[in-house]
């Protein structure tokens, strides 16, 4: 994992109320991951290849186009999935977590990984 | 499917930049639709089953809780998902579509069919 993929991730899981990061190459492989220690990197990379056989159906038959990005939303927390070149960014949230301060910061650091990933 | 259910999809397709809705149970069975003509609902059941798979992992992995809503945001269009006794409440939009006014009147939706699903 890159140095910068690495301070980009850690930076995301320090924000207040995001439990950790993880960038999970699009047919699952684990790129990166800052994560606790009670989150499994392999159910973070499970649930991206179900949102992305989601999005494909809605892709093919709904004429949706590409996947760009996806949330979660759960009783207890939300988790939410940006496309970055092939990879999905994904980010697991408390209930607490405002959307729009987590969007704003996802967007900046996909924009910041987009040339080491 | 219930007169009063039929009106409420109904009113949801007749949203600016919405194309269709449906209540799918959540194993799949098409319970209503008011879907175009060019959208199979099978393929909207089979996106619900795979975003409640999905879900169940957040639950059981990452101690998220149960299902409440969900966004798939593409190129060209976004799919909202809404839970309401144990069905999905499904709405199929334009990215045009405002985010803010869909999900105004998907909530709403959703208590207006809490007795009749």
């Amino acid at each position: 994992m890159s140095e910068k993929l690495t301070e980009v991730l850690d930076s995301l899981k320090a924000i207040k109320g995001v439990h950790g990061a993880a960038l999970i190459e699009k047919f699952g492989l684990i790129k990166g991951s800052a994560l606790p220690g009670w989150v499994d990197p392999e159910a973070v990379a499970a649930m991206v290849t179900l949102i992305l056989k989601a999005s494909q159906r809605a892709t093919k038959e709904l004429e949706q186009g590409v996947f760009q990005n996806a949330i979660i939303e759960s009783e207890k927390g939300k988790i939410l999935f940006a496309e970055v070149k092939g990879n999905i960014l994904t980010l697991i949230a408390t209930k607490e977590a405002k959307l729009g301060i987590i969007n704003l910061k996802l967007g900046a650091a996909s924009e910041a990984i987009k040339d080491v990933v």
